[in-house]
This record gives structure tokens, sequence and C-alpha cells, in this order.
């Protein structure tokens, strides 16, 4: 009987607790957010950015096979040399904001997949498609602003080729503990200002053979691929979150 | 029996079949994602925004009330009259990108949510903060920046007491069916170019006492708040998505 | 205090306004369905459709082995040369509206499912029977208009041995995720203007001994099955949904 | 210990079944399916169509209050006559196969919701919406082949204003036991031989204000809204499934 009771008042106390919330029960004072000062101009990198590419050298970078980067700098743009594989950046990210312009080579002959295809290929797992879309269909989940073979984008807002296009991505990288998945990533893209990509949960990697799957992993660098296109790319900035 | 074994070969070539994934059937050909033109220089409207104030008019809005709204329009900028209460707009929206540039009036003797507090409400439900935050010390979780109670920024990106702050916030509306919630509100902003909130999931609304919860709503208007200061507000569009 | 109470009262109408469903929260304004132009009389393709066969060649399609497809083209007819095997499209298809007619071969002394048997296969993998049934009793679930193997047909819809049949099929493809199925196939089926199978959800594939299961695939080919009789084809045309 | 032995032997059964399918154990042949003859061309009834108008007079149909059905029957068509409110069939449907074609008056300056609107209301409680589609904007899950408020269609399938729209619809009702809901209602519309509703699973009844649910009844009447427009119909039968 006492323990019922004591239940019951628990209980009581419980309710009460609730009737009694007060405003400074939901105000929290740390950790205080830092201080960054946003960038000279828009697209601009911020204070705390990690300069990946500011159109003088290859520093930031290597071979997707541990060796110097091969890929051109010319004119303050840097260039894939088709055949000479993907480069990624010495430095591993998790959550991360990503400035990135690209520009596509001429069209020559090449459609679909074949024009002006690299790809950006965050903690070299997940793809966020580079591809020329001056009237160039393709698949739509493989069309510029798609997460390759996932999603498609909301909006086609490619402008013209030989134009520079303007992606910011901001990502959340999945968690994973020691029963797997903890928390999935999550993407959201602009394109030109655009929104092409909306809070999006990813459902795993980017094969280009079947459907994706998560396959646990940490901090892992950022990677361009070479898909045999000259693709130039400036004004690579990376916020660490 | 000729016939049973036709059948069964045929069934084996369709087994075989299945263990073979080919790159075509991952790839999506509809719907063509819409072409959107960029908007003229960065944070202008692209093609397809919804223009909610560029400097002229009201027109796109009305009181909480339902009755015309009160704020003053002053040099291209349209601000909250003190006491008028809040202004919500006409039109009903859900999955959005919103555009919208605040200005805190000068500080005078306020200080923390007294200062040049505002709020952008987002489905008349979800708030993202409008606050001072040039050395204006206040709970993390109600500085600029934050979704007000729930989510603290990655970052102060606020420059100075009275330079214009660009909120550019991409927003994802909970769906609600006849048995509750059926996916959460999720939410990326982005303050003068830095990212403050990162692919969030809202645990529900916005209650100044108390803890968030999900009660079910629709489409419903983007509403600023009038939180007793004279806070500004200019280029304001959204895309319908 | 005053501010608190200001507050309170902001909350409050927050609240009621929860309570208060309007008509427009359940309007949505986007995406914009895309104008289709109905084909010029009933059975014609509308704007949209791919043309798999009109009467002249079979450049949309190819053998089950990846070879020239090898059936005959007659009297803008497509038949079915026993032996050669099935054929399928090139282009490969998930969610699809499709219009196909056949017509089964004179029945000479065949009976049951040796009399005018095909089959229309969806993506490679989920068959819709086609046989004559013309007084031709057989099993049920493997006459026309079944599922076969699955699912009778609502009604016996065939006219007469050596009239053309005419089948509407609208095709809503399993999904499939990392985990497994996420939602099934679901089909329905008009046979000569009469529904046959009604929004039915499929169990799986289309073994031809033992129990239909699902095995994860993409986008596939739509299939025309050989099965030793003579079946002629006309008017096949799907939209790419 | 004789227990598990005849657990392990009864699992082997099991395991020697599977391993014994014969193609016969997956035929079946009951009930066979009724010989049903299609109509003489596309849209005329097949032979156990119940015919619900064919251009005479309004016998099968009742006022929404069990009145006579006050709508005019004018040059073979039947036409709302605004005011009247809805009508109903007398006979009751749960499954069904459904043909009725419509013509939206003159738009004169009604725009939106308020050009040509009127519904066919399955079983009294689940709407395909009626409305002019002819450079009528409105909201997308409103607009012509849409199931309203929840589904927008596929694609805008109407042709122009005064001309005969037709709509094939096929109806799996809900099933609803003593614990709710069995089955959820399924649904595929064809709006002049376009594809608008793809097995399209709905989520419950149709209200204007609110989201959809579920509440339990059986075989109800078809019902033709009145919405404030002089829509007409012709051409309506039904089968009964």
């Amino acid at each position: 009987m006492k323990r019922v009771v004591f239940t019951f008042f628990g209980l009581m106390a419980v309710v009460s607790l609730f009737s009694q919330w007060t405003p400074e029960q939901t105000e929290w004072y740390s950790p205080v957010p830092q201080k960054v000062t946003p960038g000279s101009k828009p697209g601009a990198p911020p204070s705390d950015a990690i300069i990946l590419f500011d159109g003088k050298n290859l520093d930031q970078w290597m071979s997707g096979k541990d060796e110097p980067a091969k890929w051109q700098v010319v004119n303050g743009e840097m260039r894939v040399v088709p055949g000479t594989g993907e480069i990624k950046t010495k430095a591993f990210f998790g959550d991360c904001q990503l400035h990135i312009e690209f520009k596509s080579p001429a069209p020559e002959n090449y459609h679909g997949q074949n024009r002006g295809n690299s790809g950006i290929i965050l903690q070299c797992t997940y793809e966020v498609q580079v591809l020329d879309a001056d009237n160039n269909p393709t698949y739509v989940n493989g069309m510029v602003g798609s997460i390759y073979k996932q999603s498609a984008p909301l909006a086609n807002a490619y402008t013209k080729n030989g134009e520079w296009q303007v992606y910011d991505i901001y990502w959340k990288a999945p968690v994973f503990g020691s029963k797997g998945l903890e928390s999935p990533a999550m993407i959201t893209v602009v394109l030109n200002g655009i929104l092409v990509q909306n809070n999006f949960i990813l459902k795993g990697n980017t094969p280009y053979i079947g459907l994706p799957e998560y396959r646990a992993h940490g901090r892992l660098p950022l990677m361009l691929q070479d898909h045999g296109t000259a693709v130039a790319f400036r004004n690579i900035w990376i916020r660490d979150l």
C-alpha cells in the first residue's frame, strides 16, 4: 500500500512539474556560438573557412592514390586532366558547409553523362553530381543538382555552358555506432541561389550499379571526380563544423 | 513435359536476371525538373519566386487578425510598428525557400531579448529568431540564427547593429496524417552566407514556455513577429516548392 | 513582466490558430502537372507516349540475350517466332502506362496453356498472361487477364480467337531499399475495356513453380514472352511515369 | 528429448515440402471468371454494366435528401441545376468500374474552383474532382484528375472547355472490420485515355477542411456533386464488382 501511495505521489510530482514550466527552463547559455565574420561579398569565404582552392595551387589536394594531385591550374582555375584520376583533400571532414564553383568545358559532340561530368564526393562516399545541363537531357537523378542516382533536383538551376555555376552545399554527416547507422546523412544543396535538394535524407552511398547502402565510416576527405572531361573549378572553401 | 522444361528454363533465365543489376536500373527519366533562372545577382529572386516585399507596399501581407497590415513602409523598407501586432502573408506555404533581410534598430538601452527582437515564423508556427547580436548576450537558443528555444545557431554570423543581415532559409514542412506526424519539419538556415542551422529536424512548434510539440496543420502563412521593436525588413521573396 | 505578458498572449494567439484548420491549409500549388494531349482516338498514343511498335519494325526491341530481336513483322503486326526466345525493350521502365494489343493464332489442336500463350512481363519480372480464352479452359490464375499464378481476372473479357484483344495496363513499380522491399508493385489491368485486375498488390515475381517473392531490382525492360505459339502484337505504346 | 525430435522432424517435413513444389500446386480452377462481352466500341458499356444514365432520364438517381433528383435532362445530357443539391444512385456500390463523361459549361468570368466544378463521389465519401482545366489554374490537388485534396493528377489530361471529357475509374473499396480499417481504398483513374491516378492508396475521406481520415462504412451510393455550376454528364455506366 505504501508503495502505491509513493508511486501515486511521484506521479503527482511529475504532473505538477509540467504545470510549473517557466520560460527560463528552456533557455540555454552554453556553448556560446563563435563569432564568424561573413565574407567580403556573396560567395567569398567567411572568416573561419578553410580555403581549398584560391586559384593558385593544389596544395590542399592529393590524388585518390595518395600521390600528388595531377590536375592543372590555369588562369586561376583548376581543371580536371582526364585520365589522371580523382583528387581529394588532405584534410578530413564530417559536417561541413562547402562552397564550390564549376564550369563545363565546350560540349563538342558529347551528350548526356559524357558532357561536363564530374562530381563532388562528400566524405569520399556521397556524390553531388556535376554535369552540363545546357540542353543536355539525361536521367533526372543523374543531372546537375542531383544526389547521384538517389534524388533528382527540385529544379534545373544550371545557366549556360561556359558560365560559372555556383554550388553551396550544407552537409550533415551520417553518424555510426557499434550497432550501425545512428543517424543518416542529410544534405541541402543550393545551385546558383536556387534550392535543388531540400533537407534530403540520404539512403546511403552512391553506387553506379545497384542500391545505396550505408557502411560505417568517420571523417573522410572531400573528393572531386575525374569523369573524363576537363571540368574547371574555382573558389573552393569549406567550413569544418 | 517438353513445355515444363521450356518454362523451367525460362524461369531460370529470369532468376539469373535478378542477380545482375545494371546501371540503367537506377536511372529515372521523369518527371523532368523545371528550368528556373537564377536571380540577376546574389540575393535577387529567381524566375519562379513570389515577391513578398520589394520595397513598395504591403499588398502581400495582412495582420494576424486578418485585417490590413499596419506596419510602415519607409525608404524601401518595411518596419515593425510596435504594438500593431504580427503580420502574415495572404498566401499559404508548405515547403519553401525564403530570402529575407533585416536590420535591427538602434539599441538604445535595450538588452538581450528586448533588443531588435522579431521573428520569422514559418507556417505561423516555427520561429527562426530575429535579434540584434551585436554585443548582446542572451540565451543561445534565443539568439539570432536560432530555432527559438530549440536549437542554438552553429555560429554567430551577425555583423553590426545598423547593418542589413541576410537570411536564406530552406524549409521542409512537417507532414501530418490522420494518425499524427508522418515526417517532421526540417530546416537549413544560412545567415550572411554562414550556415547556422544544418539540416535540423525540429522537435515541434515554438512555445515560449514548455517543450515543443507537434500539432497537425497544413499549409499556413509566413508570419513576421511584432516583439515591440522597430525591426526593418527588405527584399523578401519565397519559392513555393 | 510586461514583456512576459506580451509574449504569453502572443503564444495564446498561436495556440488558438492551431485549432483552426482553414481550407487553404490543404491546397497545394506545386509541382504543376504537365499538359499531355490525348491520342486522336481511343487507343491511340497520348502526346508523351513512347511508341514501342507502330507496325513497321523492331527498332525498340532486342532479344532476351541482348541480340537483335528475331520476331517477325508482317502486315503491320509483330509475331512471335516460336523458338527464337523472348524480346525486350531497349529502354528500361519503372512506373508506366502500357497499351498493347494481341491476337491469338488459330487454335488448331492446342488447348489450355498451349493455345495462344505469350506474356507481357513488366520489368522483366511480373507477368500479365496472354492466352487464348475462346473456349479454352485452364487454371483461372493462368488465363488471359491473370497476373500469372497470383491473381485470376475478375472477368473473362476475351472476345474470339482471331480478333484483336486490347490491354491497358497501369503499373506501379515496387520500390526497394537497402533493407528490402519498401513498397510493393501494384497493377490495374483493363482488357477490352473491362477491368480484370483492380488495384492489385502483387505478392512478388512470377515463378512457374513455387510461391512469388520479391527480389530487389530497379528499372528494367518490358519483355514479351515466346511460349511457343505465334501470337501477334500491334499498337504498343508506353508512358514512362 | 522426444519433443525436440518431433519438432526437428516437423521442420524437416516443411523443408522437404518446399523443395517438392510442382507447377500444379499453384494452379487454381475456381471460381471461373464470368464471361463479359466488351461494349460495341470504346466507351460503350460491357454486357454486365449497370447503365446509370443513357441520355433519357434520372430513373437511377435521387437527391442527396432521398427525394427525386432535380437535375435537368436535355439533349441526351444530364446537367447540374445549381442549387438543387447533389444527386446519388439508388443502388449501392463497393468495388466498381465506372465510366462517366462530363463537359464544363462556358467559363464566363469564373476562375479556379468556381469554373465547371462538380465531383464524382465514390461511396458518397471519396471525391474524384471534376473541374474545367482549360487555362484555369488552381491548387493542383484540386484540379481535374485529382483525388480532391489528397493527390494531384500525374498529368493535366483535360482537352478544351466545351469538349466532352472521359473518365474511367477503377475503384477498390476500403474494407472495415470490428477493429477499424483492414485495407484502404485504392483507385486508378484514367482521363481521356491518360493515367492520372496510378493505383493510389487513399488516406481517407475527402474533407474540405482538415486531414482525410477513415470512418467505417459499407456499400454506399455513387454521388455527383452540385458545386454551383451547370456541368453536364453523359454515358454513365458502372460495373458492380
